[in-house]
């Protein structure tokens, strides 16, 4: 193939030709996934449309996240007439309540190089770790996609993102995209494809890519992918045996150029109520705490939950602390590492596989007055809860280290 | 002292008289407690009644249970509400989210035997399982009793229960339970006090006691209290250190006896949708099961916890699966030996410390049409989530077995 921008090549790929930006095409979608809470939806709207049946089935994935295990009547109903369909249509990519948020389980089962993912979620664009064109719709685009087998998309502008160096102490993924998002702002790449490359692979692991890629939703780009390395193959064949490699030659035009400098990060975080009111943690030491989130599809992964033993062996939290992997698979695997041990020695309540506080919607909803730290992606207002509540987004060491402390405070003082 | 029976001698020991049953009597109680959602009640009585000062704050027992972590804003401002009052009040005994559900804390760190103990929920009562005469009282009760030091009882007939023998394969404490509601029905005990002596302590553990004690709530029993034995002062000690011995004498008169013989009992079920509808596992051996419950104050203890890793080691679960352990103690020991490890691998979703399905409180919340296996309490309409969701009361050997099949089956199979 020629050299071409990562973003014009999963075009070319799919479509047989290079369409331009701006260019409006239309394409067969390679994975489409809804949950729950969008899921209802979905389904209600192709009933609405003559019936459920999917144009293929092998290309679905269904989780079970948002309101898992149900806290209300209401949610259990909506699961219940899911799993109706979910057993009608035949689908075998069915995750229930337990096996994770669902842009885990696509990064954990599904997602591939180059592939198109559509999910009637806004994080669906957590696929972007391993170089899917992946974004999130409504549960109309979606309906109407499982439908017909068929979307349309305006091809967005590329950017180029390139990550040098090795991260310093306690940052990580979270630190480079709240960085971007003190560059770009929120929304600021709404109508662009941010091709990442990534200068020493295994210095910025799968993990760190995903929180990333899933935090391009707050910068507003159209899709975020991490142009495939060492270190993405070595993930897929680790997650899920041999993966096919790609024919991709670098090259082609940028029209914004951005390179984020690891070493000259340190731990940040988005002070309320903005995803770009990005501070450091030093300029907001001192806070008080009064709930501490880990977990969520940003960062409740293994490192995650592994940045956080390592800071919570010190002691038990001040802070009430509530500690979610993302999926089943992570659970089993910080249960073996001996990290559940030390999470719940500190304190910790466990779980796994929802969002839970993240949205506000169950398992540590935050009330009136109080204060997270949260290592999810949101701190709007009212987005963990009460009006009146305030929401600091982090890493899950400066996480960790607020809990410990029923404060913030800079997490490299424990490492 | 004088001969008498355990309820004569608890109360003569606290009134320094002996009164005679439905005589109307005044006293001091030794302990009182509520959780998040009767403490909300409770504590804007005692506001309307002039402010939340306490008679004794040693004597008071806070826990948040019911909807904690909480999964509605509603839920987290009455927490943070009851957490003012609980820094104003200066409590010491105040447990927080995770810390355990209310009669579990109880029963390991407060109760003791002869001590009158009174909580906002019906299921105080548990604390009877180490002889205390505990009951639950309406949160305007408790609001009293918290400002002037005092509450009023009739004083109950007093009845014998001896439980003999040792527990068949599967049997546990909540088959005796069940049994007895067979025998004197829901409601059937209103207006007595059962006194519980067991043959040989330690067949019959603390575990076993708590589950027969919880339930007597169902029975409609004023108190249930199982006379203080070896096992009750080995628990005791284990639990807070040496524990001191009271001078009962048996004897006395009572109006009524019942003997258990646990050796002529098999694995029990309340069916739908009484507690009282009782019948033998296998008699409804091969009803489809959505969810199954292993939790609650009835059956969150580490000899349950125990009893379904028993049968779910054997594979990954059918239904869906909810583990509780009833307490932050109770999850470390089920974490420490090996428990967690084998629920989670058989799929099952855990956490620890609060209520959730058992009142449908949040999750694992029933939806329409479902059926549900649940080591807790109560199994009338709607109690656990949908109005024609149905519940099936079992000890947790049965509904691990129901988990693993995705039906009810003799778990006796397993063992």
């Amino acid at each position: 193939m020629a050299m071409s921008t990562w973003t014009e090549y999963v075009f070319a790929r799919k479509l047989g030709r290079a369409p331009s930006p701006g260019d409006v095409v239309e394409l067969v979608p390679d994975l489409v996934g809804f949950h729950d809470l969008t899921g209802y939806h979905v389904l209600e709207m192709m009933e609405k449309m003559g019936g459920v049946e999917v144009f293929d089935k092998d290309k679905l994935v269904v989780a079970f996240d948002h309101l898992s295990p149900a806290p209300t009547v209401r949610a259990a109903e909506i699961q219940v007439y899911i799993r109706r369909h979910v057993r009608a249509i035949g689908l075998k990519n069915f995750h229930d309540v337990g096996e994770g948020i669902m842009h885990q389980i696509i990064l954990e089962k599904y997602a591939l190089p180059a592939h198109f993912i559509f999910g009637a979620d806004s994080h669906t664009n957590t696929a972007g770790a391993v170089g899917a064109f992946a974004q999130g719709m409504g549960a109309t685009d979606i309906a109407a996609m499982l439908k017909i087998g068929r979307t349309w998309l305006v091809v967005p502008q590329p950017i180029k993102i390139e990550i040098r160096g090795e991260p310093p102490a306690a940052v990580t993924g979270k630190d480079v995209v709240l960085h971007l998002l003190s560059v770009y702002k929120a929304e600021g790449l709404n109508g662009y494809s941010a091709d990442v490359y990534v200068e020493r692979p295994s210095a910025f692991p799968m993990d760190y890519r995903a929180t990333v890629a899933n935090m391009s939703t707050e910068l507003g780009a159209d899709a975020m992918m991490f142009v495939p390395d060492s270190e993405t193959y070595a993930y897929l064949e680790k997650t899920r045996g041999a993966a096919p490699r790609v024919d991709f030659v670098p090259g082609g035009k940028y029209i914004d150029e951005y390179t984020v400098e690891l070493d000259r990060l340190e731990p940040l975080v988005a002070a309320p109520h903005s995803v770009d009111n990005v501070k450091s943690v030093r300029e907001v030491e001192g806070v008080e705490v009064d709930q501490v989130f880990i977990g969520s599809c940003t960062n409740g992964r293994l490192s995650d939950i592994e940045a956080a033993a390592r800071i919570l062996k010190r002691g038990r939290a001040k802070a009430r602390c509530i500690a979610i992997p993302a999926s089943y698979s992570v659970f089993r695997q910080a249960l073996e590492a001996g990290y559940i041990d030390v999470l719940t020695k500190a304190g910790c309540v466990v779980t796994y596989g929802t969002c839970g506080p993240c949205i506000g919607g169950h398992f540590g909803v935050l009330g009136p007055g109080e204060t997270a730290v949260s290592t999810s992606n949101r701190n709007f207002v009212g987005r963990m809860g009460a009006n009146d509540s305030k929401v600091y987004l982090a890493n899950a060491y400066t996480a960790a280290a607020a809990a410990l402390e029923g404060r913030i405070v800079d997490p490299r003082k424990y490492l």
